[in-house]
């Protein structure tokens, strides 16, 4: 499997699903050329995540585009899912690395320039596969996130580290070719994608701003 | 480790530790003869719910007490903890004991005589370290649990399965000897330590009932 993090990474959610079951968007993205999947489940009891997280697999395997489990560690190694996104409030990323091996991808949200230098005094290399810079800009999808980093956050951040670097909040067609100048290797987008009346097209047309 | 299951059960509620903090009640607990401990957290995120466990596992290994985690293996994991009780909307048991291996200690709620149905249709002798009875009776802790086994129900249960089992579910002084002659090999409870002026001398209490 390829593990360069770039291109357009979905971050699912299931009420934002407006046209389509969760699934269905996933597998309308994966024709679209999403490059990654990230399960969000911040309500559902372990069972049903699992059931989910093994639904998507199932569907994203035949176009080998990974799957990306937010948060639970376990949900992913029982669903064999290819790695975790971890936030602030997760489990350390260290203690992930340890349970899920040098194989699995592992990316880390950043919410604010501190959390960067925490991560580079704890280790100047951390072996994470993407940090996200969450948000780049103000969003309503998730609520009590600090201030947005801005174009000029992610800026900075690409000076910083040769990490691949995921963008995500507020990301759409428009500020797009913006976001991925100022140094972003992924666009991570929700409701661009969940909400779309036609998942594909958002994806094609989110891909084609990779080919400028 | 000594994993034979009896002896007093503490599962533990953050809100119902009415007199002294969780970590402490735990502590009085373990010097009370408490001969396992699982920690619940329905609403701790990630981070929180790690560092409880492990200042539970740090306070418990000093008597030899295993701690177990609700639900969440990958806690389990990164905290060092002895096992998981599972419910039935939990992870699956099998992946549990996969993804643990054959040490973990891995308990299993039954909510109702079709629970035991099945898994003894998946698997006759199933590696399971204890079955829960839950709930014995009715209770105010846990909201929407099916109808409670009652002691026929337990003892339909006793009369089934060679594997311990931990009944659950309104357990105080006054009906303990009941549930244990009635086939249960431990006492779990919440409120009654949690809640208790003195948690040593409750878990004391309890533990008394047991050398009948």
């Amino acid at each position: 499997m390829e593990n360069k993090i770039n291109g357009v990474y979905l971050v699912t959610d299931r009420p934002l699903c407006l046209h389509y079951h969760l699934a269905e968007v996933v597998r309308l993205a994966a024709l679209g050329g999403v490059s990654l999947v990230q399960l969000r489940e911040k309500e559902a009891d372990s069972r049903t995540f699992l059931e989910l997280a093994k639904n998507l697999k199932e569907i994203l395997s035949p176009f080998s585009i990974p799957l990306l489990i937010n948060d639970r560690l376990d949900i992913c190694l029982a669903a064999g899912a290819d790695g975790v996104h971890l936030g602030q409030s997760d489990l350390p990323w260290w203690e992930a690395r340890r349970i899920l091996g040098n194989d699995a991808l592992i990316g880390l949200s950043l919410e604010t320039k501190e959390d960067f230098i925490s991560l580079i005094q704890r280790n100047t290399n951390p072996p994470l596969n993407y940090l996200a810079v969450s948000p780049v800009f103000d969003t309503d999808t998730k609520t009590n996130t600090k201030p947005s980093w801005g174009l000029q956050g992610l800026k900075w951040l690409r000076s910083q580290t040769k990490l691949p670097i995921v963008a995500i909040g507020g990301i759409k067609e428009s500020n797009a070719k913006a976001v991925l100048e100022a140094g972003a290797d992924s666009l991570a987008v929700v409701s661009a994608i969940c909400s779309a009346k036609d998942p594909k097209l958002a994806t094609e047309t989110l891909s084609a701003k990779f080919h400028f």
